[in-house]
């Protein structure tokens, strides 16, 4: 991974993929007690950042290769993204996904285009039907977070937040990721490192989820004891990946931890202040931008919201915290 | 009025107020049967347009002038674009508002920094309230629609929309504006028609509310039977401005109307498909260009959600209709 890769998805996802702004409201800098900056990845095509790192991958691959499809296992954000940029290359695009995932984000996998295939979770095996479908009909599988060109795709939300920060003339300021994997984390850390080496990248998790956080104070890298339990679904993975641990290690501050009811929280701040829809685990930077106000040095606080992809149940929770 | 004032008006707004992008989403063009591009100006600051003209406005004022301070009559957005923007200029605002306006409205407002003053509706004049004040101290009336350079400012939207279609490739399409007094949609059609003639600029408005519509179409200018009692608050006026409705009849096409209901479910819409919020009078041009289908020429229309400013209980009403 260097910083070659992430220009050339810029590059490459120029003209297809959105440049969010940089979104700030004086009520949120009350809050924090400093300048709140918010890159809204909610508004990204798909709803969350995943197209970058999905358009990044599918658009490296050899074109011969690409038009055979690609495929991915996942019931949220990577999905989506995966399936509409693969539907924007023309290409097909299988997505494995258990029976019983929620029916919206089937129907909405199938209406970016994708072939879903369901698995019984009790008796079938993902990973062997997924390499059956990509013998039978080569299809290239694309990994959500332990791949150089969705680390570098994600990575062009960083170039874009050191450019538009350097225009502002912020040269120093803490950059809060929502973190899974650590793919986002790891490519605007890289991104930040090399175009504004002033900007400190620092992983944001949801309690009882914070291997990230775990695996960095330790120097190594740690499990979720659980996969579930809490409403930050979108961005609980077990483990950080071997790829952006590393990353991470080299370029990212501590880790920080926030609780369901600041994401939540959260939310409603950027109901109210900001007009944009975040989903719990696409809102805990945010969260801790707000609330982590010991934790965190200098004027400036840039926090991004990864996703907005809520259904209105969760939203009306979040706005009943107001 | 001529699109030089909207040139000025966009290079004294350059840097301040936020550049809004264009929005889409595959489910919202399935829906309208065309492309959909939403222009989210809840997403600017102080969550509505109009801090555009606000700034327009205060930014033109001769430096003595406006250093004594500006002064509005307004319990809603054009109240918060008025304090922030003479905030932002380091000049002090007055805003006349009545003492049984919501309080967060009230918050709101002295939050951006503006001075308020409330009046009782049933035994005070609040003209009469503003001149005194304003001979007193010297403030400059912020008109919110029937003035030059809040008009000019308004139409920046208008040079942003039509230089983002150009680039797309996109010379034809219906602009559809939700509109109270005109000010945005009168601003927006002058700028469309120099920039790009083959947009058509549409006013939209919430049924009982439609002045505009039936006023363009009778040649005069005609007042609403009533100006209570829907939930389209933000952009219902008594009727078109004296200004606004001349340019309107000369550049824009015939008026739409939505109810209330599908105001609330374009509302939805934003939420689900484009993660944004928008306040039941900014989601009227989204909703026409979901459901007056039939009413619409070409296969593009841009909607402009012109605010955001929404409480959790309308916001719970919206998503309730999903």
């Amino acid at each position: 991974m260097n910083i070659e890769m992430i220009e050339a998805a810029a590059a490459r996802l120029a003209g297809h993929a959105r440049r969010t702004p940089l979104l700030s409201s004086p009520f949120l800098d009350e809050i924090a007690g400093r300048r709140v900056l918010v890159k809204p990845e909610c508004l990204q095509l798909t709803g969350s950042f995943k197209f970058r790192g999905a358009w990044s991958a599918i658009s490296a691959l050899d074109p011969a290769v690409r038009a055979r499809g690609v495929i991915a296992f996942s019931s949220g954000n990577h999905a989506q993204g995966v399936a509409l940029a693969a539907k924007m290359h023309g290409a097909p695009s299988v997505i494995i996904m258990p029976s019983d995932a929620p029916q919206l984000k089937l129907a909405n996998t199938r209406a970016f285009g994708a072939e879903v295939v369901t698995y019984d979770r009790a008796n079938e095996d993902r990973d062997e039907i997924g390499a059956r479908l990509s013998a039978e009909r080569g299809l290239t599988l694309i990994k959500p977070f332990d791949e150089p060109q969705v680390i570098a795709g994600q990575g062009t939300a960083g170039l874009e937040i050191a450019e538009d920060l350097l225009e502002m003339g912020i040269t120093e300021a803490e950059v809060l990721v929502c973190c899974g994997g650590g793919g986002l984390t790891s490519g605007v850390a890289l991104a930040c490192a090399d175009r504004a080496p002033g900007l400190r990248v620092r992983p944001v998790e949801p309690e009882g989820f914070d291997d990230v956080t775990r695996s960095l104070a330790a120097g190594e890298i740690l499990r979720n004891a659980s996969m579930s339990g809490g409403i930050c679904d979108a961005i609980v993975t077990p483990q950080p990946g071997n790829l952006t641990f590393p990353i991470m290690s080299e370029h990212c501050g501590p880790g920080l931890v926030v609780s369901d009811e600041e994401a939540l929280q959260a939310m409603a701040q950027a109901f109210l202040r900001l007009k944009v829809v975040a989903e719990p685990g696409g809102a805990v930077a945010l969260a801790a931008a707000l609330t982590r106000t010991d934790s965190l040095q200098g004027d400036t606080v840039v926090a991004m919201i990864s996703g907005g992809n809520v259904d209105p149940a969760m939203f009306a929770r979040a706005l009943a915290t107001l």
